[in-house]
């Protein structure tokens, strides 16, 4: 499994970048990989979003990328929910949704179909999932979600100089923008989600999963049931669990193998 | 030449982040190091800073670091201004000023006094040296600045849909707050000489110099003027040289023999 | 958990050379450190070494670290078994045993006293942990050997021109020196033992353990026989598995236990 | 510039084993590139090969990697002097010639032919660049040697238990073979010079350059003179300095021009 650190000028942040990637292309003959099927295909990859405090490379499913031979991109997106605020240099939906998967293209010959491309996250990683996978339908393929920050409901509307448990309004308007016009901007998935259907225009399948102990259960459910309103093909699933990396764990390898088997 | 790559978590910027440092207390007996006199010194340490788009690592003068006995510590403080920004996880003073300093005292018993810690950086980083110096006048014996971005009467008053050739108004307010009241804010250097001065309280010496044919030139004639109007103790040099790395690695020379000969 | 990765000329090796440390010092606010009580505690060093093929980083038990208040430093020393072969710059046992450690003295104030220097590691590694530990037996307060490649019976003898299933003489003479003088030079860890004990010096306590489908049981139940035999205080135990991760990833947190509780 | 660190596993080592890459495709719409007219050509691959004591990333041309629109691999060999020894695992030269070559030409698509692929070095790497150019003559079509350690006629016939100001003979003998018939074997340049003309084939042309006040000057005339005797074309200049970087940082300018024009 070769892992590659990458420090890049990234035009999209105005500003000397890092991301990381696995691509499970070195050999290991002492240890024949164990035959899959999935290694006489083109290597897939996977756009794979840290949470909230986290950056790329403190989630790696590396075993799942040997069996089922795909690449791993790990973008390091700061507290930025993956989107594009106002600021100069705030552009992490450009960074993930175009230049990362431009320059895989171009470095590596990776990423080229959405047939070949998927994304996933958890928690704040799983809203860029989302939310980036919708912005570009015609680049990623499938999206993964787990325990997803689809917090644009608990955010709309929030007043200057209040905050929540996690930040204050300041820092949600750098992110989302104006939180009074939120849920009718793209920033919002549903308004994505609304956009695509009226135009006609492919929605990605989506699979979701939520522990039933995690604070973010509601934000799911409501989520799961828009898309059901809508007619979106997805897939949700709850299950046992918190917000932490336990669930994740054991969650990523379905929605692995949702998404590459 | 030992060269650190530290990740940690930030509390300032409430998220992992990540910097590098370079200590040079490895010894290669097979090409001793020339006696400077200095190697018998306690360590001292360089915070350096760097400029707009840079990042650690991108500017390290190593043989100088050798030749004085001085450690470098790089943060990575994206485009920031290093300054403490409205937004949650936006303190990126607060990340050089207070938990850098304290974690390498912690971690490596170094910068332990002002005596023993200087500051110094070019272009946006030289802006970051002197306003970090001021700002934490106890904890940094010496500033360097170098093609310092002393851009604050520029963007004063900058109204919002605007932009100059650099970044958007929304940015420059990400970094240095309300651009109405900017002037009169701790963020504008002259309002900490001014405080400082007032109260009496000890200023660090500064180092400054810019190219001849900088764009920042009158910018940091414009400061050179305001300390000398202020009686604050400083060098101020110009020598031919634009804004660019020729300048900054013959003038480096001069700023650390400045400080730590 | 901040973690290293620090590139320095070493001495031993007559070469830059990198290695890495995990450091538990950095304090995420936001999500308390569970109390043990340890966190009190004096910053305790491991010296965890890596097996055959292996590298620094590939096995850091991050959890345990923080639990107990101890750092994790990780030398990568190639396919060396951690010894000193007889040609210029392969000095590995050097490099652990007192390259590294005083490194860490010097540079973080850590592993200043056996009572806080535990060295621990498997496969290869087990058998450097219990090599480097004889062979330092006033720095290593503990040592932990999991699934040790305890083989110098196999080889020792080995005719040049043959090879076993894992390398072949001329590797084996270059890592043990000559191998029909093996048994009774330091690089037999009975050797080291004999001379400790005729010397009546401290023999650090060994905890070891080891897969009953590992392919090295009988070399690990041959060194324990050879201690019980020599009356030197150690654990050992056995318990199902292989010569793989699952194993090592039960038992290293028995291990630490015994180390740090 | 990106930089690219890169950990995989090493068949030709037999562990995991890291390489650097420095691939000049991304792009800074702020700073525009220089149009040089090699920006629209396919981009051509450096190996460049660092001396001894060194390793990857310690020497960078990264302004003629822009200049001239090519990458730079840089492998860490230790202090193998690029050469396959007999122990298991010691296989630097099917490490650059074979190993890294292929990776590069798979994972990245670069070094696809010899008109695209050159190889250089200082030092030991400067013998290395000879000797893998050479014994890879469809793969590398030009070499440049800097300051090269072309040692062979000094350690031919070294005895056992001996050493010169640089090691030992023991590390000599892992490096290059049996020291007594080394002059005839395929470590020593001159034999795979003869085998290729004897056969007919291609030899790549070679840059060589040197200090008139390094200590290897000698062994530079001498191969200088070789070459000339056999026929060989290939380009040799002497000029001010010592085995130093001042000297290699002015002479890498003319060997890459000579290589990428």
């Amino acid at each position: 499994m070769a892992y590659f650190r990458i420090d890049y000028y990234s035009d999209a942040l105005h500003r000397a970048a890092s991301f990381e990637a696995l691509i499970p292309n070195d050999i290991r003959t002492d240890i024949p990989r164990e035959k899959t099927g999935y290694e006489d295909l083109p290597m897939r990859t996977l756009f794979l979003l840290h949470g909230y405090t986290g950056k790329a490379g403190n989630w790696v499913p590396e075993y799942l990328a040997e069996k089922y031979n795909f690449a791993i991109v790990m973008p390091s997106a700061e507290n930025s929910f993956y989107l594009n605020g106002e600021a100069t240099g705030h552009a992490y939906q450009t960074l993930v949704g175009e230049e990362l998967v431009g320059y895989m293209r171009k470095t590596f010959g990776l990423a080229r179909s959405a047939e070949d491309t998927c994304i996933a996250g958890l928690s704040m990683g799983g809203f860029g999932a989302i939310h980036t996978g919708l912005a570009y339908p015609e680049t990623f393929g499938k999206i993964g979600a787990l325990s997803s920050a689809l917090i644009v409901h608990n955010i709309a509307g929030m007043k200057p100089g209040t905050k929540d448990h996690t930040a204050n309004e300041a820092y949600y308007r750098g992110c989302f923008g104006d939180l009074d016009t939120l849920l009718e901007r793209d920033e919002n998935p549903e308004v994505l989600v609304r956009k695509l259907k009226e135009k006609g225009e492919r929605i990605p399948p989506i699979y979701m999963c939520c522990g039933t102990e995690d604070f973010l259960l509601q934000n799911n459910r409501d989520f799961h049931a828009f898309l059901t309103a809508q007619g979106v093909a997805h897939e949700y699933h709850e299950g046992p669990g918190r917000h932490d990396m336990a669930f994740w764990s054991e969650h990523i390898v379905h929605v692995v193998d949702w998404m590459f088997q």
